[in-house]
């Protein structure tokens, strides 16, 4: 897979904003942010229960959780200027597509990476909130050394 | 890539009803369709347009479309017993998350397939909605071999 030729123009003048606040970007990475946690999710919980189950599940990582992990990984200077949470979000989601389309990081990457990063009881609506933040939080960490400095 | 684990329990009473109707492999599927068919028609429109321009996009796959594609598959049988729209769409969902579960494609085969099976201006929201049922619908009938007979 390589996908590279879809991120070339942006690699002509690269920098945070211009990765950070493209919207074809973020479109592309909501598809990667949400196929990627529903599968973490479901390897997560099929690992991590009592009864040997095997658990498919799917979720929409909702807006707040990924503006949460922007501020906490301290990466907002990739956002643009007063950014509402919804625009947070969508920085988050387009500098995963960014990584996943450099091929930096392949989708199995990011799931593995989730599931590892994962803790706690997601049944729990509040816990999994507040576990799932820290997961794109770290998520978002790791990132930054294959994103641009300034 | 191995996630195969996740449908082991789907495989010891394999049928097409089984797989078609299983909820958590349609919310899996929900990720797929949306993130694969963004990633074909970035493709897509970049292959296909005058200026050489660059063009990243995303689009939500309808539950319309995709219900229209799996009766133009004849792949009803997959789905419940008097299904509505939405129903046959999770069937699609739950179908092509089966078959990359599976290992059968990988993401990048079923962005390729869509890609080559995309055709005219899908600029025009009418154009685009019969277009991307054909895609949908080729990659059905492509995809029937990996799935049981039953």
């Amino acid at each position: 897979m390589d996908y590279k030729f879809l991120i070339n123009n942006l690699n002509l003048n690269k920098s945070q904003k211009v990765i950070g606040t493209d919207k074809g970007l973020a479109k592309i990475g909501d598809g990667i942010v949400n196929l990627a946690y529903s599968v973490a999710k479901s390897i997560y919980l099929t690992n991590n229960n009592q009864n040997d189950k095997i658990i498919r599940t799917g979720k929409k990582v909702s807006k707040i959780i990924l503006g949460s992990a922007l501020k906490n990984a301290d990466m907002k200077r990739f956002a643009k200027t007063r950014a509402n949470a919804h625009d947070l979000a969508d920085t988050v989601e387009a500098i995963l597509a960014y990584v996943w389309l450099s091929n930096k990081m392949t989708l199995s990457d990011i799931i593995n990476f989730l599931v590892d990063n994962l803790s706690g009881d997601l049944y729990n609506r509040a816990e999994e909130i507040e576990k799932v933040t820290i997961a794109f939080t770290n998520l978002l960490k790791y990132i930054k050394k294959f994103l641009p400095e300034n």
